[in-house]
């Protein structure tokens, strides 16, 4: 039986029903159908199409170990913040997950209560404190903080050359009483890399290529559903129109001036800072 | 306005329909709506959009200007064939279209009536002939007919390393009277590159991962609708079972065998070989 306009996605729906395992059976199949169903709505031109797949070439190698340009598609076509909402529907006390984005780095080193991850990089200083608790409000001792952002440029390390050990991002654990201690820089918003296929998009549009300023927190510890999420400074720019979709109220936090004296960490800090005081809320698992 | 798990689809569209150009806008609210769509449907894991963000990334390092491995995902989503049909909606007289494959290469060499392009490479004699007209049967002289397919093994140049010129592709052009010569070999049905993410994907199913023995034609003529098709080798392998739904009925033509003599470009040929008669009808542009 031979193709046309007509019988040309069932053929497809049907040879990739044959997959062995039920669920790529049932992804394969959907992904056939909306790729046809898109490509028939708009009318599809063979311009069009090979314009797409040089677009998505180019992004493809474009991505290393510290960029990936398909993340960041998947960020601004609002996917990545999708997936995280279908994958994350916890209860309303719970601190809610945003996107992981593009940036984070594994094997960040495991630092002490209060530890400098800013380590000289100019900035003012900031501290974040607070809990790590369940639903129920029980602490969650030992619960690992793996803790990254961008500096006072808004600049990651991974957008940074010949950066060779962690740079603005450590592994923070909550104590037995579930408080932590980060101490840190204050962030800046920034824009998303533009060098790019993604960068080409968005140019051609309206949208802002701007984050709101932010820390990211990937905390996890068993018995209890990971939690991907950032804290954003209240009363920064961008928050309205985050070009990833990532901003959440509940997520926005004061960041607080404080006069040089003891600091969060218990420690004499010489000049002001600024304090978040946040606690997060895991959902059991 | 922050993101929950009804409103991100909406403001994604929202967003993306200030592309400056309409059918940008078109373009990338559909693709929003119907990505969201399948996410949705599917219920996409996180682990699941990791693995199609790193297999897209695996698809466009592999791919240069030899290889192109996101042309070949199209192709065995049936995505390609689905586009040729709805941008070659050509009158029933008309010669179909089928896809243009990832094995073309730009800048054939223009060859005289009946040139040999197999030139030395090992296989049977295959002469292909005919006329090129408009669907009313008026010869179009002149019409450039770029051919390009496998050798024996199932090869092609673009998948051979270090070949530097022109190997089984040549331009010919139609005479005064419509009428062209093709001298080649013999191809043979192959298997698609099976070692990259489209070869894993195909793997996981019951999907035939060969393509029927064919030979391809891109002809041009102002005046007419360029017309990319193949004509494939009647009762060949794989017909049925074409992995990127190339096939069609009216594209299936007779490889007739003929013995040692005069052959079609006039010539004597001490062997046999075979001949092909075809006729192609372009649309009026």
């Amino acid at each position: 039986m031979f193709v046309d306009e007509d019988n040309i996605t069932d053929l497809a729906v049907q040879r990739w029903a044959s997959a062995h395992s039920p669920r790529s059976g049932e992804l394969m199949t959907a992904l056939v159908r909306h790729l046809h169903a898109f490509a028939r709505e708009v009318g599809l031109s063979e311009d069009e199409w090979m314009t797409a797949i040089n677009w998505l070439t180019r992004a493809g190698q474009l991505s290393d170990e510290k960029r990936q340009e398909l993340i960041l598609a998947s960020d601004v076509l609002g996917l990545s913040m999708l997936v995280v909402q279908l994958n994350n529907r916890f209860e309303a006390q719970a601190t809610p997950a945003t996107v992981l984005g593009p940036f984070h780095i594994d094997g960040s080193p495991t630092v002490p209560h209060g530890f400098d991850m800013s380590d000289g990089i100019p900035g003012t200083p900031l501290f974040i404190t607070g809990t790590v608790t369940d639903t129920e409000g029980r602490p969650v001792p030992h619960a690992v903080l793996d803790v990254w952002q961008a500096d006072a440029d808004g600049a990651y390390e991974a957008q940074l050359p010949e950066i060779d050990e962690a740079r603005l991002r450590a592994k923070y654990r909550a104590r037995e009483d579930g408080s932590y201690c980060v101490r840190t820089l204050v962030p800046r918003g920034y824009a998303i890399p533009m060098d790019g296929p993604v960068g080409d998009l968005i140019r051609g549009t309206d949208i802002s290529h701007y984050r709101p300023a932010h820390v990211h927190f990937l905390i996890e510890e068993p018995g209890h559903r990971r939690l991907i999420t950032h804290l954003f400074q209240e009363g920064g720019e961008f928050l309205d129109s985050d070009v990833v979709f990532g901003t959440k109220d509940a997520l926005i936090v004061p960041f607080t001036e404080r006069q040089a004296g003891i600091a969060p960490d218990g420690r004499r800090l010489d000049k002001p800072y600024l304090h978040a005081q946040f606690d997060f809320v895991l959902q059991r698992s």
